[in-house]
C-alpha cells in the first residue's frame, strides 16, 4: 500500500486575489506558508499566481490552473464587499450559479449576534457559494471558505486574511486533502540549531550525510547561526521520527556545543531555560547593541523570569551615572575596551543584585572602516568570563550576528564549555 | 501631447522564478516592490506568477505572458548553475536561439578580476543571452539582465537578488519603459502620518476630501498611527507636487496636532529631532515595553545624540535597585499605578541627568482579561507631565500602539500641546 501511495503525484497551484497585492501595498506571506505546509503532505506546488479583483481576470486564470493542476487554492476576495467577486469567479470557472446557502446564512448570523455586531445585506452576500460547493466551517472569522470538485479536479477558496486561512488550512484543508488524494506518506522535517561555527565548518564535519537520500540533509545559513535541515519522508509519524531521531543523534554527537537547539526553539528560549532551570538570573548592559539583546532575552518564553533587568548606556557618561564607573579611568582605558566591558558586567550584576551580568560594549557602528571591535564579558560570582573581541559588520545582519555571540556567551557558561 | 499620454494604458506582468519560493522557503517580496514602481510611471500590474526551475513550465508561463500584456519582467534564475534556465526560456518563449555576447563576457571577466574571484566555465554561461536581446548592464553583481522585444511586447529579465533587481529597475528598467511606451505621465503619492487618532475620526474630518479624483485621498489604519495617501497624476514632478501640497495643507490645518510627519519619517525620527532642535535629551524607563520603545528612539536619525539612556525594570524590586524607589511605598501604591510612573520618570530624569525622563509602566500581558491599564508619565524641569492610562491589547499591534503613545506623549510636551 505505502508503495501505491508513493506513487501518486498531485500537482497543487496557489491563487492569490486581490488589486492591493498588485499595488504593491502588501507583500503576499501567504503562498509561502501554504507552500511549506503543502510540503509537508507531499503535495507539489507548481504555480502561484496573483491577480486583482476583477471578476474576468479571475475566472480565466482559475480555469487555467484547473486544466493543470489537481489542486487549486485560493486566497482573498471573500469578503461581504462588491469587489470581493472570488465567490462569482469560481462559480464561472466550474460552470455552475452561486446560491444562498441557509446553513452557511445561520453562522453568519449567529457570529455576528455573538459579537453584537450590525449584520448588513454585504454579510448576507457571503452566504452565496458556488452551487454543490463543500463548505469549509470559518469559527475564526466570518469569510465563509468551501471546496468545489470539477472534472476530477478540486478547487477551494480560502480568506486571505492569514490567521483564518491558517487555521482553516491547518484543521480542514490538509486532512481533507491527504483524504481525498489517497496521501498516505508524509514529509516531516528537523531543523538543528548551531552557532558560533560556520557554514563551511558544518560542511567539513557532516558533509558525508549530506548525501544520503531518506532522511536528506542540508544546510541553511544565517549571520550567526547555522541551521541543519533534516527531512523524512515516511508512511507514518513514528516512522518518520525513527529515521530522524538517529541523524539528530549523530549531527549532535559530531557538532557537540556548537548545537543549541532544535525547531522552534531560539537561543533565547535555552538561554532563559538554563537560568530558570539553574534558579540564577541575569543582569545585563549594552551599548552598541541599544536595548537588542535585553529585548530579545525578555520576549523569549520564560524571559520574564530569568532577566533581572537591563540598562542602555550610549556613552561613558552614561555608564558613570547609571553604574558609577569612573570617568577618568574609562577616559583612560578606552569606552570601547575589554577592561570597560569587564567592569560594566560587574556593576550590572551587582546594579540588579543578579548571579551573573553580562555586558556588550561596541563602536556605532561596528561595520564602519577602522571601527574597533565589540567586547563581550560575562560578570559571575567566580569572576569573569571573556568572549573573544569580535570585528563588526554593519546592518540587521551584524547586529543578530552580535546578539547571538553574546546569547552564546552565557549558553556556554551555564553548560560548563569554554567561551567560542 | 499630455492628453495622448494619458490615455495609453500598458499592461505588465510580473514573474518570479526560483523553486525555493515553490518551496515556501524564501517570501517573495520583489513583486510588491516591483509593482509600487510600476505605479509610479502609470503601468497596470494585472498579473504576478511563480514557477520554479523548469524549462519547460518556465517558458510556457513566459508566452502567456508575452501573449497577455505589453510588459513582462522576470526575476531570478539567471545564476551561473544549471537549475538557472531564465536565459533559455526567454530564448524559447521569443523563438530565437542563445548567443554568447563577446561584450557580456568581458564584462563578467573584468567583474571576477576586480574582485579577485576565480571565474569558472559557468560563469561564462551568464554572457550567453537571447540572440537580439539588449544587454541592461550590471554593475552591482554578476547576473546580466536583458530586454527582448518579441512581436511589439516586451520581456525583461532580471536578477532575483534584491538590491541588483532594485538598482536595475531604478537606473534602467523605468526610465526605458517611459521611453518605450511614452508614458510621460507620473504618479507621486505623499503619505501625511497621524497618531493618537483612530480612522473613523479622520474620516469624519476630511471625509469630503476623498471625493476627489486627482489627487485621490484614502485613508490606511495601522496600530497607533493612521496613515492618510494622497496620490497625484501629472504630466511632471512638479506639476505633481502643485496638486499635493495645497491638499497635504488642507489635511494639515484640518487634522493639527494629530498629524506628524510626512513619507519616510517615523514618529521616532520626529521625536528625536525636535529633542536635538531644543537642545533636549531624553531617559526612558519600560517596564511592559522591555526595552522596545529606547530601542525604537535609538534606531532613527538622530537617536544617538537625543537619547540619554534607558533601564528596563521587569518588576518592583528592580526600580528599587537602580532608580532607588523604595519597594515599601511601591507596594503600598501598586508597581502598576499613575504614582509609580511618575516617581520612575522623575528617578530616570535624574539618573541620567536628562532634560526630559519618560516612563510606561504597565503589565506584563496588556491585553489579559483584568488587566490593569498602562500608565505614561513625562518628568520635565518644570513637573510631571501625564498621559492617559490606556487599557492594553495583546501582541505586536498592542505594543506598537503603546510606543505609538508613549512617543506621542514626549512629541506634544515638545510642540507645547496637551497630552492626548
Amino acid at each position: 500500500m505505502s508503495c501505491e501511495a508513493e506513487e501518486v503525484s498531485v500537482q497543487a497551484e496557489i491563487v492569490t486575489i486581490g488589486t492591493e497585492l498588485l499595488l504593491g501595498e502588501i507583500v503576499d506571506t501567504n503562498s509561502a506558508w501554504i507552500a511549506q505546509r503543502l510540503t509537508t503532505i507531499g503535495l507539489n506546488l507548481y504555480y502561484t499566481t496573483t491577480v486583482g479583483d476583477n471578476l474576468g481576470r479571475i475566472t480565466q486564470v482559475l480555469k487555467q490552473a484547473l486544466e493543470r493542476s489537481d489542486v487549486v487554492i485560493t486566497t482573498g476576495g471573500l469578503g461581504p464587499t462588491v469587489d470581493d467577486v472570488t465567490r462569482e469567479a469560481v462559480a464561472a470557472a466550474t460552470e455552475r450559479d452561486l446560491v444562498l446557502d441557509p446553513d452557511l446564512l445561520k453562522e453568519i448570523t449567529a457570529y455576528f449576534a455573538r459579537r453584537n455586531y450590525t449584520m448588513t445585506e454585504n454579510n448576507r452576500r457571503q452566504a452565496r457559494i458556488p452551487r454543490g460547493a463543500m463548505i469549509i466551517h470559518n469559527p475564526v472569522g466570518t469569510a465563509p471558505a468551501f471546496a468545489v470538485e470539477h472534472k476530477g479536479h478540486v478547487i477551494i477558496s480560502l480568506p486571505g486574511v492569514p490567521h483564518e486561512m491558517r487555521y482553516l488550512m491547518e484543521n480542514t484543508v490538509l486532512p481533507y486533502l491527504r483524504e481525498r488524494f489517497g496521501l498516505t506518506g508524509i514529509i516531516k522535517s528537523r531543523v538543528v540549531h548551531t552557532c558560533g561555527i560556520g557554514e563551511s565548518a558544518v560542511d567539513a564535519r557532516i558533509g558525508d550525510l549530506m548525501q544520503l537520500s531518506n532522511p536528506t540533509v542540508g544546510t541553511r545559513a544565517h549571520p550567526g547561526q547555522t541551521d541543519i535541515v533534516i527531512t523524512a519522508k515516511a508512511d507514518s509519524p513514528a516512522e518518520a521520527e525513527a529515521l530522524l531521531a538517529p541523524i539528530e543523534a549523530e549531527i549532535r554527537a559530531r557538532l557537540g556545543i556548537y548545537v543549541y537547539g532544535v525547531d522552534d526553539q531560539t537561543l533565547a528560549d535555552v538561554v532563559n531555560g538554563l537560568l530558570v532551570a539553574k534558579g540564577l538570573r541575569l543582569a545585563v548592559a549594552e551599548t552598541l547593541t541599544r536595548g537588542e539583546l535585553a529585548r530579545t532575552l525578555s520576549g523569549a518564553r520564560e524571559g520574564a523570569k530569568a532577566l533581572a533587568g537591563s540598562v542602555m548606556l550610549p556613552h561613558a557618561q552614561a555608564a558613570q551615572q547609571v553604574l558609577g564607573i569612573e570617568a577618568e579611568w574609562v577616559a583612560r582605558e578606552g569606552f570601547i575596551s575589554q577592561a570597560v566591558a569587564d567592569a560594566i558586567a560587574e556593576a550590572v550584576r551587582r546594579l540588579y543584585g543578579a548571579d551573573l551580568g553580562l555586558a556588550i560594549v561596541g563602536p556605532e557602528d561596528p561595520g564602519a572602516e577602522g571601527a574597533p571591535p565589540t567586547y563581550f564579558s560575562l560578570a559571575t560570582e567566580e569572576g569573569i568570563v571573556r568572549g573573544q573581541p569580535r570585528p563588526g559588520r554593519s546592518g540587521v545582519a551584524g547586529m543578530n550576528w552580535l546578539l547571538f555571540l553574546g546569547q552564546d556567551l552565557v549558553r556556554r557558561h551555564l553548560l560548563g564549555a569554554e567561551p567560542n
